[in-house]
Parts: C-alpha cells; sequence; structure tokens
C-alpha cells in the first residue's frame, strides 16, 4: 500500500515522465531477426484496433524449462537432485551399497546408473521422490535447490538461468501476458522455487507428476506422493498438460528441443498471430553445443520443420551478448 | 491506456477520495455470524503486521460450483446439458429410439434414465461429451449455456448463480485472494462460461476430466475427447484437484456438501489462520431445501462435523437478503 502522503509526488513523476523513453526491453540480445520477431509479435498483438490485436485474457505464452530457461547439461538438474537424495538417505538404507542401480549411483558410476535402464531410474525416482507428503517434499527439493551447486561450473543451478530469457519473461508479462511452464520435469520439483528465479508462481508451472493419495494420518489429512508416475509432460504430452492446466490454446510457445515440438506446433496451428521459438545450443564456448545426436535435449525435428512453419531458431552464439545473469 | 492528459485529473480525485469511506462488501448478507466471520478472516489475513497476515501470493481460495456458486436442483445444470445434448443428436442416431438409455432420454423419463445405472449415465456423457476436439466442445458447451433455462424457473442458468457469493468473490479479488472454482463438474462444461459469470478465468477452474489424445486431423493438431473418465474432482479428488492445478493448500475453502468435506478438511487443518465454509440449502420457499437425505448435493457429516472444526454453516434463509442477482 502506498502512503497517501506519497501519491502527489508520484503522480508529479507520471506526469512529467516522457511518454516515448522506452529503454530496450531486450538489452541482453544482439540486434537481428531473432529479436526482431518477438518485438513484431508482441507489438502487433497489443495493438488495441490493429489487425493481429489478442486481449489480454489470450496472451497465453508457455515455456519449456530445461535448456530453454536454465541449463540442462550435463545432466538434467532433477536427476541431479535424484542422486544427492539418494546420497543422503544412503546411510539409512545400507543395502543399498549392494544393489543396484544405488550401488552405481553412490559410486558416481553414471555409466553404471545408465546400464540400470528405465527400470533403474524408476527405481531412484522412487527412492528419491515419493513416500513422504508433498509438503516433506517441497521442503525436501526447497533446501536442496537453495545450495546445490552444477559440477562444472560451481555455480548454484538458480543462477544458470537464462538472462535473455529472462528478459522474454520480464518483456511478455509488462504486455499483459500471462506466462506458465510447461516442462518434462517433475511439477512438484520446479514449483518450489519458481517464484523466486523466474517469478513464475506455483499455479502457473505445468509439468510431469507422480500419482498422489490423499490420507489422514493421525486424523490430520495430508497428501502423499506414491511411487507411479501420473503423467508426463512431454512431446504429445505437453499439449495435454497445457489444456488441462490452462484450458486454451497458447498464443506463443518456446521450447529448445524436439519435446517441444508439439507444444510448438499444436500453439503456431491456431488462428491469428501465433509465435514459436527455438533456442538453439549451439555456443560450446559459453554454455553446451548439442542438437541432432544429444541424449538430452535432442533437436533434430525442430532444426528441420521450425523454419517452415515460421518459428524463430535462437543462435545462443549469436543471438545472445551474455548467457547467465552474472554474465551481465 | 489512461490518456495522458486525464492523468492530473485521475490523481486529484485519487488525492481527493477519502480512506474510510468503505461501503458494506457483503450488502446482500444479513447481519450476524456468518458475514462477521468471514470479513473478520480477510480483515485478520490481509492486515501487515498482523499476527494473522498471509502474503497474497498465499492467499488462495477455492470454491465448489454446484450449490455454492449456482444451483444444482432438480438436477446438476451438466446433466441438463447432456439430456438436452442427446436430443440434439437423436436425429443423426436413429437407433437410440430403441436402446436404452437414450430411448429414456428422448421420452423425458429421468426415471428410466436413472435406472440405467452407472453404465446408462457412462453412455450418454461418451455420446454427449466425447468424441469431438475440445475447441468444437467448447462451442458446443458456449452455444447451450447462453440460451438453456431451468425447468421450474425458466431462467437462464447463469442467471441462477447466487448473488451474496459473487459478493465473496468480489470482496476476497479486492483483498488480493487468487480464486479457483474446484467442483465435480466437468472441468470444460465449465470453462467456456466461468470467466463471464464469475469472473475466473479457464485456467482457475479444476474439475472433473476425461482422457483426452493429441491428434493430427489432415496434418493439423488438434486435441480429441476420450469416452473415459481421467480425473474426478470430488471428495478426497478434490485436494489432489487442487494441488495437481495450484500445487498449494488454500488457506480458505467455500462449498455446500459432503463432496467438498476433504477439501474443506485439508485446507482448515493447515497452519496459520484459515477458513471453512458450508452453504446449507434450507430456503425451501426461495431456493430448495435439502441435505442430509438429498441425493444431489447431500450435507451430512459436514453438519455435524463442521461445526466443531470451526467451520461456518451458512443459513441461505437466515443469511441471504437475496439469492439471485435478479432479486436485488
Amino acid at each position: 500500500m502506498v502512503s497517501r502522503h506519497l501519491i502527489p509526488f508520484l503522480c508529479a513523476v507520471i506526469i512529467a515522465a516522457p511518454v516515448t523513453a522506452f529503454a530496450d526491453d531486450l538489452p541482453s540480445w544482439n540486434d537481428g531477426d531473432a529479436k526482431d520477431s518477438i518485438i513484431e509479435f508482441v507489438t502487433a498483438v497489443t495493438e488495441e484496433g490493429g489487425p493481429g490485436y489478442v486481449s489480454p485474457d489470450d496472451r497465453i505464452a508457455t515455456f519449456d524449462n530445461d535448456g530453454n530457461l536454465w541449463g540442462e547439461q550435463p545432466i538434467y538438474v532433477q536427476l541431479a537432485f535424484a542422486l544427492d537424495r539418494i546420497r543422503t538417505m544412503a546411510p539409512d538404507n545400507p543395502a543399498w551399497r549392494y544393489t543396484e542401480p544405488f550401488k552405481s549411483v553412490l559410486a558416481g558410476d553414471l555409466k553404471g546408473v545408465a546400464a540400470s535402464g528405465e527400470k533403474g531410474l524408476a527405481q531412484i525416482l522412487a527412492a528419491s521422490h515419493t513416500g513422504m507428503t508433498n509438503e516433506e517434499f517441497t521442503e525436501i527439493a526447497t533446501e536442496w535447490i537453495e545450495t546445490a551447486r552444477h559440477p562444472q561450473t560451481d555455480m548454484l543451478y538458480t543462477e544458470m538461468i537464462y538472462q535473455p530469457m529472462l528478459e522474454v519473461l520480464d518483456y511478455l508479462r509488462a504486455n499483459d501476458f500471462k506466462i506458465f511452464i510447461v516442462s518434462g520435469g517433475g511439477i512438484e520439483f520446479m514449483r518450489p522455487w519458481t517464484g523466486k528465479v523466474y517469478g513464475i508462481p506455483p499455479e502457473n508451472v505445468v509439468g510431469s507428476s507422480v500419482k498422489t493419495k490423499y490420507q489422514l494420518r493421525d486424523g490430520v489429512p495430508t497428501i502423499v506422493r506414491l511411487p507411479e508416475i501420473d503423467f508426463i509432460d512431454d512431446k504429445a504430452g505437453k499439449p495435454i498438460g497445457i489444456l488441462t492446466h490452462i484450458g486454451k490454446r497458447p498464443i506463443a510457445a518456446f521450447g529448445n528441443s524436439d519435446g517441444d515440438f508439439e507444444m510448438l506446433d499444436w500453439t503456431t496451428s491456431g488462428e491469428g498471430l501465433r509465435f514459436g521459438m527455438i533456442v538453439h545450443h549451439d555456443d560450446g564456448e559459453r554454455e553446451y553445443a548439442y542438437d541432432r545426436d544429444s541424449h538430452i535435449g535432442r533437436l533434430d525435428k525442430g532444426l528441420d520443420l521450425g523454419p517452415g512453419r515460421g518459428w524463430t531458431i535462437v543462435s545462443m552464439k549469436n543471438d545472445w551478448k551474455v548467457i547467465y545473469p552474472d554474465d551481465k
């Protein structure tokens, strides 16, 4: 609440402010087609009376998280969390020293973990992500994200977010867009920190989930996380997740891998002006360079079919002045 | 955008406005414990520095729909929609004249429909609610709700919303609450009109759902509704639906039947100040009187256990000056 005594002062400031002097909304973007395409789209859909105008209610923009808002190499952050969690829980689970996939996790043997296949990954997921109440899991994820660091940069994971994308979020918000994360990552793994890190509240996060169960514990209502996948928010799952949570088709979608293909295709095939963008990780010096052959964040179909669909392909190397906020 | 020339005038108005002159926020509520309990709760959680203060991010309030925001007698509005839809589709389905449950629907024989049991209801649901794309269903539901009328009052269903509850929605919004519908009704049946009728946008609607499938039709991405239940947002399903969509426990929950019990119990057992409210349909003259023995909107457990949990039990007869907006 603004103090009443400040109002005359604030009004004087508002009246005195020049109308046209807007700073660059995307200062970390180099001038070029990618930056232009974002600004042209936003300008067109917000111009009242213009042919591309979209009312604020329908200005829905969806963002993938891993590789789009923050890094995903050398392994997904959530996998790093799961592995750390297994290490933390190991003293209470002595048998893990002799049984896979836990043995490999505790030995720091990522190849051994990979060799345990989908079944091994499911066991790691179950042990690290389920069995507790939802509120307990939130606490565990919150504590971890506040201190965990990237194995190569030694930065906090939440410092390895992409400054140019933060500017896109701010720019869209300033133009009355409603912004949602739509990620293959776990919905309850993201929710504890997306508000602080991206300004995106929990109710605007869509992700993969495990089944849960409502349960009275000593008469107190709780929700317990079960070791069973409920929904995979990836590929064709993304439009389904969007429809479930948001109830309408976005007008803009941002991603970086073929896991985002259906989200972008569904978004940009709607009527009226639409916007699709793919971040291409082509900067091996400042970040990582990977696309068609990568196991993580594979981008193949999007590079082939995206341009023909009018999607903007962003070169991290050429279009971004900086990668992380601290680079500024 | 406000014209620059108006700003000095607007500022003068803001500065001159008396700070204390607030009108009654709940004018359709009679003075009494129910009204007081709402105002006391909202005052306490919004008082900065006070012991009950809750930051706006956590001011989540959830509302059941049927029987809480609009009527549910003599049959759920969505069932009336389904039956109408069967009648509309009947000319293209001649066999329905000879097969149950459709035969009973077309004969207007509600007892016959009821006799077809859950299986019959599932067939009616499948025929009326699935097989089309999501956008086609939205159009069908929108057209219906704009013209369909209640069999006894001849009012539009959207006119049979509860004026005192609209005032609660406005009052909470004015106090920076985030408001969600959490209903056993179909999520996609509600979303087309909750914005216009309650000011609640599609992304803030939680409800029951059918499974859907992402599908290319002639190369165009669509989402098709399948004849299979995905989620029932009722009873213990409500806390699960809330967690899935909102990601946190509400601080206030409003309902009217035992289908809302778990939502209220989960909400009010959280830490800090919490609010639970049950609308008791005890006004047979102005609306309908029903509770423990009703097949629709049964309220039994809530009447027994609610008061001991500190929930406000609202008497429609005694606490509400008017029922519908047109009664004002």
